[in-house]
């Protein structure tokens, strides 16, 4: 579903706290705290996971001068089984609260709906969030830690990141113009250790609808940024585009951006807090600078489960986009 | 966050369909389908749970002789880890998809989300949906099926039940006036076997929030329905709200009608399904007829999973409430 914002709904901070491995990755100093100890502090990584969360958002309030008290609205989610490192945050913190899931579209699904919220009038101020942990993730969808598993080439790795953002309904830099609504498509992919090659194809059927509701073509976008394709997915969605008549030249993936190459991580990152963490740190300062004026953030998801996998079944997935724009472009 | 809808978004249609035990209890004459199979013709229990969506969305659909291609946006969740009988059902339909999870409050959430998309101008049409099953619940937050576990008199039965409802932005009957998103209460329940007492607390702040903000009396509406509470939480949100001077003279829990005392429940029923489909079935029908004319809906949730409890956390409650209205109480 395409949706047109009316009032220009604005992010106006974002913030972004991540682990130990992207710490010592090409974007550690864009992030907004860099933790050396994966626990956080903690005893366990899912506490771990809402500590980073929680850190995330302090930061974002600390941006704007904010106090707990002034937000009205939050909503968000992680890859943990019931979302419980975002609901164990919103403990703490007290703001109203829709949990959201989309696998690792969460981040954007969360920004359309802040912006639907703030563009409606239905509040001023909403914050958007996404999280995940290598080690919460890993040890509920794959095998326990200490198991050593080999990872195979297609396999992607978890950010231990965390993302957020705050819509306001008065802004200067960046606004949210329009967005695109994605459906669940499933080509047939059962590969677990292939998140990249399932997801490609939302994607591809996600841009490919936008650009026909809003009439704009790909070279339009100063950017065309996906979530965490990876190189085997990135690939593979140029080359369904194409078959549209789509050329994407200007495409860069989150999950190919946030480790280098040194840092082994075979196809690249995968995770909600990886598109959330780089669009907070790597892009969305842009527009500050009017060095980014006009992009499309779609992130994508695997709707999977370890027992829908045990049961044979493929992997569904689906991708939201949003399309941001400087206020250079917003007045056009 | 308190809402307060401008244009008077309406629920047009609604459908349920249950399992098994649901068909054997006081209100099986009122659902769409009731299932004597609680795998619904499938060799799974999860595929059993998306078999059930999928019936549910095709007899809301049957009942406005809408297609598929019709219906521009859904939303909803489960509880099965990842919400993957709602991806799944989604998977056949293609319909744009937002996944939510607020545990058992998921109907409430999602109808308020729903609702903001059509009473903003976003969408004419919206499917909001929540579902739970027996069978994949207990398995995966308590016991394996066979254990054969004994049951606390505080527990509560998990519904096999899915109900959904068609917000658009035009309709006759049951309109949704406002709402309120609740936040996160956790009074340090730890006892996985008593919800009730868990969330109970989250519903008295909810509905004691709304009063305030709308400006009404407990005494204005014809009936407080909440979701899941049971008998234990019940009678905690009636001493907790008169302790705050709201008397609940008029209050109806979903939790302690869908099953009769011969069916041995303890405290009474849960699950998203349970408020979902007794909203569907016996609730929204009373609009047409202008038995009801003003109801409070607040469905509650349990946010925890086995892993948080497992490291000894307490439970994270909300609640969120839809208030509804007929006709004639709207004109007002």
């Amino acid at each position: 579903m395409y949706i047109k914002y009316k009032n220009s709904p604005s992010i106006t901070a974002w913030a972004s706290v991540v682990g130990k491995k992207e710490s010592e990755g090409p974007l550690a100093h864009l992030f907004d705290e860099c933790s050396e100890d994966d626990y956080f502090s903690k005893d366990t990584w899912e506490k771990a996971e809402t500590e980073m969360q929680t850190r995330c958002i302090n930061h974002l309030l600390h941006k704007k001068g904010l106090s707990v008290n002034d937000i009205n609205l939050f909503m968000g989610g992680d890859l943990c089984n019931q979302i419980t490192s975002t609901a164990f945050s919103m403990r703490d913190f007290g703001f109203p609260f829709l949990g959201l899931y989309n696998a690792c579209s969460t981040m954007a699904e969360s920004m359309i709906i802040a912006s639907c919220m703030v563009d409606a009038g239905y509040t001023d101020n909403a914050i958007a969030l996404a999280s995940s942990h290598f080690c919460t993730a890993e040890r509920q969808y794959r095998t326990p830690l200490d198991y050593g598993g080999k990872r195979t080439p297609t396999a992607q790795w978890t950010v231990t990141g965390c993302g957020s953002v705050l819509v306001q309904s008065m802004g200067k830099t960046s606004f949210i113009n329009s967005a695109q609504i994605g459906a669940v498509v499933d080509l047939g992919v059962t590969d677990t250790n292939n998140m990249g090659a399932a997801m490609a194809p939302a994607a591809a059927d996600t841009i490919k609808k936008y650009l026909k509701n809003s009439n704009t073509k790909a070279s339009d976008y100063d950017l065309i940024i996906t979530g965490d394709l990876g190189e085997v997915g990135s690939a593979l969605l140029k080359d369904l585009l194409l078959k549209e008549n789509i050329v994407l030249d200007n495409h860069i993936d989150c999950g190919m951006v946030i480790y280098d190459e040194e840092q082994k991580v075979q196809s690249g990152a995968s995770g909600c807090g990886c598109s959330a963490s780089v669009i907070a740190a790597k892009f969305l300062p842009e527009f500050e600078k009017e060095k980014l004026n006009n992009i499309l953030f779609i992130a994508t998801g695997a709707l999977l489960s370890p027992a829908t996998s045990m049961q044979g079944e493929s992997i569904p997935c689906i991708a939201h986009l949003v399309n941001i724009r400087s206020k250079k472009e917003t007045k056009k």
